[in-house]
């Protein structure tokens, strides 16, 4: 396969910002975009970005590979928006956490032989370029979802693209992906925003938490404004989620008001046996 | 003060087992005493416990101090069983996660004039002898519930006890704490089972989660007994704040099921502003 000697980066957050650091340290010349002067300023200074581009991505046309890695709202709107100019691009990729219809965007915008969907799960409360680094995709997992008429040469380009940096990448189809996102990182982030939310109202700050809390409000320190664009786009899965969920807290509350200790230590142990990985005992106890 | 030189704890799980190798290593003569043969004997081994204690607790009328680091129910019934027992000790605390009901059974048995509760906000999904650390204190923030009648020698060397172990030490009642905790702690501790439990039903690994994914589902392996046993005593205020955090998560599925991105962005925004400890704006979009 030949060589992926120019990749062009839009937005230098935490992933795209680390992208361009993993890739320097691997001799590939970046051309780097983002919003924020300063942030294109500081990858530029530090060598990392070695080509500039301006907003109308000016140069993204000589680029082997290119990444959009902006929020998902913005992601299709830049697909539509840059896509005659990707005619000589062997891969084109996004990295947000929804995928179906960054797909369905790229290939209405004439992109699907080249376009691959990609999610890194290497989410952070951290974000912007000041939070990058280049070992973030370490034995970090890829999911990777092709467009249906992506070629052979761009799955496997992606494949190694991610599997250069370390990671390990695992294809599946784009609604497949988001309905699993919905209960593995979805739900536990807004499950730790309404945690913090509730915290507030009751007055309590973060730093008056022991580690336990802590963990469990960390998630949601994350960006606002792009969990807004993942939530609206995946928003039927997650309902259907967070309604199993609620449907858990409902089987709690019932055993703590009538007291029934019986049935609080089958919703603890049923809970610490999954995290250790135990065979799964037939379910009691359930709401339907 | 009178330095201490005789600490008996009974218990050594991950808090029992911790104090009685921070005391060790500060030349304390530490008797122990647990119901696992097993982990006594290590104990031991290890030149932790310097004196054996069996199941009738032969000894402990010698300790200056008395430690119970055993589960809440347990600990109830062990002060009621061994109070006649430590009419010499100069101190005697426990260090479950609830204080009312221990503190109630410590006055009742006629030890208030002596008993200071102590709870260490040191939480961890591991437990048992084996997880237990010299340095499981360091900066570690313990609570201290003195019973109403405890003297100002017994609450000075509940706090000696616990800064000398590097810890540092927050004096409250025992019911502020119960109802402070069951926000802090507890609430915590049965979202992350429920999570467990919403995964487990919907057939996802812990494995197949993210980092964030991981530190939401961490709480779930607490001991199944000892909280089972935190959950019975404190439910009354733990139902309030379950209840609190139901009301949030309605909130969102409303936002999600009108589709209503606004009201998604500001849940997003005003969980995000406590985490980053920004000031408090007033609320809006508030189920009551």
């Amino acid at each position: 396969m030949k060589p992926i000697e120019r990749v062009a980066i839009v937005g230098l957050g935490l992933i795209g910002g680390s992208l361009a650091r993993a890739l320097a340290a691997r001799d590939v010349r970046v051309l780097g975009y983002d919003s924020m002067p300063d942030s294109l300023d500081a990858a530029e200074g530090e060598g990392i970005v070695r080509q500039r581009m301006g907003a109308q991505l000016e140069g993204i046309e000589t680029a082997d590979v290119v990444v959009i890695a902006i929020p998902v709202d913005a992601t299709v709107a830049a697909i539509a928006r840059t896509a005659k100019k990707l005619g000589n691009a062997r891969l084109v990729m996004d990295v947000a956490s929804t995928k179906q219809s960054i797909v369905a965007a790229a290939e209405a915008a004439g992109l699907g032989d080249r376009f691959v969907g990609a999610h890194p799960l290497t989410g952070s409360h951290r974000s912007g370029w000041r939070a990058s680094r280049a070992t973030l995709f370490d034995d970090a997992r890829i999911f990777l979802c092709p467009a249906s008429t992506a070629t052979t040469d761009a799955r496997q380009l992606a494949e190694a693209f991610w599997r250069g940096l370390r990671a390990g990448v695992e294809f599946l189809d784009a609604a497949t992906h988001d309905e699993q996102m919905a209960w593995r990182s979805h739900l536990p982030h807004v499950l730790s925003t309404a945690l913090a939310r509730t915290l507030r109202e009751a007055g309590i700050q973060r730093s008056a938490l022991g580690p336990g809390g802590r963990d469990m409000t960390r998630l949601a320190g994350g960006a606002p404004s792009m969990w807004t664009s993942i939530l609206e786009d995946n928003d039927t899965a997650l309902i259907t989620a967070l309604e199993a969920y609620e449907r858990q807290l409902r089987v709690l509350r019932e055993a703590l008001l009538e007291n029934d200790s019986r049935m609080m230590k089958e919703f603890l142990v049923t809970g610490c046996d999954w995290f250790d990985g135990a065979p799964i005992p037939p379910l009691t106890g359930r709401d339907t």
